[in-house]
């Protein structure tokens, strides 16, 4: 063979480890009905790809193509993903005594969110597969997200979304040619109704941890990190927790780094925050449980963050718990204040499942679990303005003065 | 001196020529009131600044740091702006025939906006002339780029803004810690209200081309275009024309590189789309006129383009002119298909000034100003989503079902 492409070689399911092949379209664990992750051959990976090799490709999130499973460049549907930003907050950062704070701002992925990462993959997985209807439930942002990689990779979608989701996410979703059924209740309602319709008709659903493909996408969030600061690990990553990928696939990111030999074994701290106001993961860690019960009714400004029953709060836990980290949910009025901080302190606007990570600084620094000197990574999963803050009661919002033209 | 930074040299007027040191905060020309613009010591920047050079660098626009006004590193405010990417359009392209077409996605910046790349290098400049307290009109986007990097910089911000741009950016900046006055009527209105406030207070006045380096840093959008296609020149640069800073900074940019010896002579067509509700420009360019006139009540979709007496309008004009290009304006119903096709073809949701630019090609073809085989690229100026693209009677909405819960 030529080139190294990808070093795919099977599923494996996250709940009982059964082993599935890769080479054709997979939901769930036909035993358990568990998540499937995608497994590499990290040895013949770690032989040939190594840091040095990818410092000179291009920079988007398919520098990494030996550990995603598209299987060559034909199969990549993109719109110019990842490489995002890491943005240093030098003066928050001494509210706490940090050596270093960064934000990795995902806003500036397409479609604005995180959620494009794993889009990105997960569409071009799915079209190298032989797919062409998907389905899908989401909270809101990936909705967006998926509309354009399906437009592009002429896949037709639904999209199944809370009706009270950001009225713009469903209208770019309908304008990339999505077809957008909202749903009463929570993104978990819109995730039932989506398998509903995927098990009723031709079309596939890849709702999150539905397809092992799109974590792969979300986990090199983790890759960049490390690359861009310069293979140093920092003390922690604090990643908001809605369904679950972005704190798994950084976790997942992790292994396979120390697995190929690019990283020590020394993990940073992998810090899970939730909304008070929905907070499963945060509960279950708290009674030391291997598994989240449902949350009723969850509600929060943080919209993404109202996953009442995460497919993936397990994977959270076993991140959260094997890093030695910590899981903690914050308040609106805390998030408010950290995006008002946020903003005015650092000139950074983030989404309110940023600020809930940006919020739980102060809590992290109380509780001991970030220490003065730390080295710390908060994720901002998204644009502040899909959903523009104000003018609402929640902000300080300076009454406008209306003075007539010159 | 050790490595080399910055080489500016000088400001120069772009009406009457006459120079002034750039070693102290300017605003406009003191005889003619014409615009100021950087000027470099090219031949010192061309003999040790090179293609090759830049190719190693962080992919943001302080790469071309040779060609910023900025002094030094320590001078340097960034929210991690520039190297957006070039994305292909492989499928719209066959529309016109073309061998390539690209859109410049400036929706990735921080703010969502062209406008960051003027605000990060224009407050950096400010805050380095000891600058402390800056006042701006816009007519949106810019409000929102400017209070983030005057909030990371600690410098003060005023902003004016028309009462009918998106509430979102008003509500960005506030977050931002800006004062935020809405004026009645256009951009221009806005413009004139910072200019009396500027003149009447201890505020400097920072809107476009009423000081010269933040056009250094929309210039970047050229240097970067040229990079990303491998020094390959595109035969034209499609552009939104409001007050005129994009397309006046890529002519300085391809007039820089030409002088350095990076690029050939031959330069890619200009060519500058305005909407049929407000294009000066376009009237001035098809009467053969060197200046604009007025508009009289500007209005289109695409509210950053009503700009009705464009500060830059003799320079976008000179750019189109020298470099064989066009103006031509589009109507407001061409400006939404345009975002509908996009959109569901490519999956890019483009903002309603790109998507101008995007509808300027079926006339562009048609005139024979862009031909079958050409390379083009279409320039994005920021996210769709700022304004979100419905629920309104201009989208094509399917009307949602409302189904109930599982």
């Amino acid at each position: 063979m030529g080139v190294l492409w990808s070093c795919l070689s099977r599923l494996e399911c996250a709940r009982c480890g059964r082993e599935l092949p890769a080479d054709r379209p997979a939901g769930l664990c036909p035993d358990c009905h568990g998540p499937l992750l995608a497994r590499y051959d990290l040895e013949a990976a770690g032989r040939v790809f190594r840091p040095s090799d990818v410092a000179g490709r291009p920079t988007s999130l398919w520098r990494y193509r030996e550990v995603l499973p598209v299987q060559g460049p034909a199969g990549v549907v993109t719109l110019g993903e990842g490489w995002t930003p890491l943005v240093r907050l030098d003066r928050l950062r001494e509210r706490w005594g940090l050596a270093e704070l960064f934000v990795k701002d995902e806003a500036r992925l397409p479609a604005g969110t995180v959620k494009a990462r794993g889009a990105a993959v997960g569409v071009s997985r799915a079209r190298e597969l032989g797919l062409r209807r998907l389905v899908i439930g989401v909270a809101g942002n990936a909705g967006a997200a998926w509309a354009a990689y399906c437009a592009r990779a002429g896949l037709a979608l639904t999209v199944f979304m809370p009706a009270d989701a950001p009225p713009g996410r469903a209208a770019e979703a309908r304008l990339a040619g999505a077809k957008v059924i909202l749903v009463d209740g929570s993104p978990d309602n819109a995730a039932s109704q989506a398998q509903r319709a995927g098990a009723e008709s031709e079309s596939f659903d890849v709702s999150a941890f539905r397809e092992p493909y799109q974590l792969e996408g979300v986990k090199t969030l983790g890759y960049e990190l490390y690359e861009q600061l310069d293979w140093r690990p920092p003390d922690a990553i604090v990643c908001p927790v809605g369904n679950g990928a972005v704190i798994a696939g950084i976790w997942k990111a992790l292994n396979e780094m120390e697995t190929m030999g690019w990283i020590p074994g020394r993990k940073p701290r992998l810090i899970g925050v939730q909304a008070a106001g929905c907070a499963p993961v945060v509960r279950a860690f708290e009674e030391g449980a291997d598994e989240c019960r449902p949350w009723a009714d969850g509600e929060t400004v943080a919209r993404e963050l109202r996953v009442t029953d995460p497919p993936a709060g397990f994977l959270a836990l076993q991140a959260i718990r094997e890093t030695g980290g910590w899981a903690v949910a914050v308040t609106d009025s805390e998030v408010r204040d950290a995006m008002r901080l946020t903003a005015s302190t650092e000139g950074l606007v983030l989404c309110p499942e940023g600020a809930a990570a940006a919020a739980a600084l102060d809590r992290l620094a109380q509780a001991g679990v970030v220490l003065p000197g730390n080295r710390v990574v908060i994720l901002n999963t998204g644009t502040g303005f899909v959903d523009p803050p104000g003018p609402t009661e929640a902000l300080p919002v300076v009454r406008p003065v209306q003075i007539p033209p010159l």
